[in-house]
């Protein structure tokens, strides 16, 4: 990481090289076309855990790359190679989309990374509008993928493509770098940075993600996600699915076999119960403690907002340190048992649990994956079953952490006071930014997440959304914040 | 019950009077129109759990009347109302087709139950074949429904049918009873049967089920089922799926809730953990025990062909007694939970356990209702869940047992010793026929189960199928059972 030492933050006192007005002008009046593109964006099922999307998914790439060429993006897309599936078979990888705008070597240079792809989405899980259709009611605009990543990825390009009609030159120069498999894992992306270590990373100066919402009404800059170990418990015993009255009582269940090590996860009050993940984790010092009582959360109405009476913790810094900083365990899912309304007679035969553990410093994913496959495999053992247990964690992504004292984060809160009028919280995401962690191992250059999604976006949920202000204001937060970058001195 | 003093098997000393030959040559000669009928009926959606699918389920009904009309019967369908889904509105249920052959006092009258609604089956639970495409493979029809339960009663039409091309009365009155929703818990039947009582059912001397398999490649004739009570558990928290890195850690989920429930229902070895269960289970006698050691049934084979290595109970009793005559608990799986393939980080927001307890004499379903209802509340209740728990029985059909010594079943015997030259195992069956209880309770009639499935028909499971040699050889049992029924005496 670039010591802060090397960098202090020049304030701009004088505002008449930044022509914010004109540009936040240019802004309002075609806000309507920045939502026709994001509705073409949004139209592209563009899911990359589901392998059937794949062509897809290679379309939003294209799009994505064509956008980029259009507002005069120095363009390349990145073979990043094929992805084997769970039958052995392989299929191509989404290519990975550079553009670059500016080589002045007087100027700092930003990256900035965003995603295109998203998570699956259908009507029958309970969404009001079609997830693939963009929405626009009382402000908001529905549509899977609109907050998670495809409107903030836009608004960067929109934030690029106002300087350009204006014809004035970014303040700083810019790279994009945008993926396309970041909801299950970033496969492929980690290699094709420390591949490009040395030649489009090379001149890059900070890194910006836009990958993650605000904590409130309030705008927010993140120091710090958790990182994600994703893992199926895979659970096989007879070779068909069985008549649970004919056979029932005979055989040992896959399903009961399953529950009953799933169960063994997480205790009802959130406690971890694989030995040696809780002894991992970082204690919570009096500084941090401190950051937390100071923000603005109203725990009221954050239960309000997702329909509970009652959450895990009832004080601020309580529930604020275990949605940032402690990991925990979700249950997903299971694949291979009935799922459909209805009734079913059936006892599956292979049924695979999906779990995650939201990981933070000091784990290791390593680490954690051998925690997790061992003490499964000895509950399981102790069940004496003749069924055949296979755990694989199918994504392994780290959590990250900044300084919130960087220049980097000076130049966010200046940019917000500039648009918003108000000072940001300085938040961490209890979500995972895969490669957030890669960028800072691989490249050592400081990174900031600038977000523009609302708290409320319902992010992977039903009914996903970015409201027509965040969208809009958010371009106009990048606008400013591409010149407040440009303010911090080199010495 | 009739008792078994009033009737007496008069052998059949002389086939004179029973042109079997002939019967059985026509069937060889027609048996691929029947599979031809089979195919066109496989064809046919009839999952009675899916209300989407009800206008197949109609159909299916209007195909079967249609057919039976075809062969001289004297047809009724009969409305039974309507069924109230979970959203509170209501749809038709299918009709319950009846058809009389011959009404001549001096002659039995038997009623075959049949059904010919299916389970649900989809390509993508793991399917070779379409499952709603008949496939003759390797002397096997497969097909959604063929074994269960629309070949059996096609072989019942088939014989009557062939009856009637060679111009010969049936050797008994024979009355079809043939329904829509049995495998969803035959909603509606028990009502009509009570409704007619006095009438359908005032000439009826005996009642055959050919709704089951056999144990081996013996044929058998069955004595008892067992019961099913179905439940739904669920646990509902948030009004939304949330996103399992920005919620978890800070919501009690309810996957969490749901999965800590489910496992404290059944343990690893087998025994069910709600309390007064077990202990309603009738004790097993000796005479019982021994008649099951007397039974042809080789483990070995029984765990190749579902592919196990190892079985619930490892002797043969231990293992009949469970499948037949102990109650047990199977859980099918969760809806509204990530079932999909691939990875979803999501936190679901309701989710809803399905499982059900295959129940036994002495067990009462409305016991058993209360048994698990309040259970379920007392082990969440522990949990100090916030989120809500809503537990109900969706279906609760009753056990039935008959006596195997009645005449019913020695005239089984000697139908079975005819088509097949072997003595049929005497069996029980760990599936349900939810009617059969009910036949026994309103009607008083002595009732036999008649199977011509095979052991190995994969009821419920994928690749369901019948073979073609049980199928045609089923329908010359049925042929033979007529005359067998006929030659008992009434005193």
């Amino acid at each position: 990481m670039i010591s802060i030492s090397v960098f202090c933050l020049l304030l701009c006192t004088g505002a008449s090289a930044f022509r914010f007005e004109e540009l936040t002008q240019y802004v309002n009046t075609h806000q309507d076309e920045f939502v026709e593109t994001l509705r073409q964006w949004i139209a592209v099922e563009s899911d990359s855990s589901d392998v059937t999307k794949r062509a897809d998914l290679h379309r939003m790439m294209d799009m994505t790359a064509e956008k980029l060429r259009l507002i005069g993006g120095k363009v390349e897309m990145i073979d990043i190679g094929t992805q084997t599936l769970a039958n052995g078979s392989s299929i191509d990888l989404p290519k990975v989309v550079t553009a670059q705008f500016g080589d002045d070597p007087s100027k700092h240079t930003v990256c900035v990374y965003g995603h295109v792809d998203v998570q699956p989405a259908k009507m029958e899980d309970g969404w009001s509008t079609e997830p693939y259709e963009l929405t626009d009611l009382n402000g908001n605009l529905y549509g899977r993928g609109a907050s998670d990543n495809k409107a903030p990825v836009l608004a960067w390009i929109h934030a690029l493509e106002v300087y350009k009609a204006l014809n004035i030159d970014p303040p700083v120069n810019v790279k994009l770098l945008i993926e396309g498999m970041e909801e299950t894992g970033s496969n492929g992306l980690e290699q094709m940075i420390v591949a490009h270590k040395d030649s489009f990373f090379s001149a890059v100066d900070f890194i910006i993600i836009s990958d993650c919402v605000w904590l409130s009404k309030r705008p927010a800059l993140t120091y710090g996600t958790r990182g994600n170990c994703y893992f199926c418990a895979e659970v096989e015993g007879p070779k068909n699915d069985l008549h649970s009255g004919v056979y029932g009582g005979t055989v040992v269940e896959p399903m009961t076999d399953l529950i009953g090590i799933l169960d063994k996860l997480i205790s009802s009050s959130g406690q971890i119960l694989v030995p040696g993940i809780r002894e991992a984790v970082a204690p919570l010092g009096d500084e941090e403690w401190s950051r937390y009582q100071d923000i603005e959360f109203d725990l009221q109405s954050f239960k309000q907002d997702i329909g509970l009476t009652q959450l895990m913790y009832s004080n601020k810094v309580d529930l604020l340190a275990h949605r940032w900083r402690h990991p925990t365990v979700s249950i997903h899912g299971i694949e291979g048992a009935f799922s459909s309304p209805g009734t079913k007679t059936v006892i599956p035969a292979k049924v695979i649990g999906k779990f995650s553990i939201r990981q933070v410093p000091d784990m290791d994913p390593a680490v954690v994956e051998k925690q997790v496959t061992d003490y499964l495999h000895s509950v399981f053992a102790k069940r004496k079953s003749p069924n055949k247990l296979n755990v694989t964690m199918v994504i392994g992504a780290k959590p990250w952490l900044a300084d919130p004292k960087h220049p980097l984060f000076d130049a966010g809160k200046a940019a917000v006071k500039r648009v918003f009028d108000v000072e940001p919280d300085l938040i961490r995401e209890g979500g995972t930014i895969p490669i957030a962690r890669t960028f800072q191992d691989v490249t050592g250059k400081s990174i900031i997440m600038l977000p523009i999604g609302g708290f409320d976006d319902g992010l992977h949920s039903q009914n996903e959304k970015i409201s027509r202000r965040n969208y809009i204001e958010g371009t106009k937060l990048f606008i400013a914040y591409l010149y407040e970058v440009s303010q911090i001195k080199k010495y």
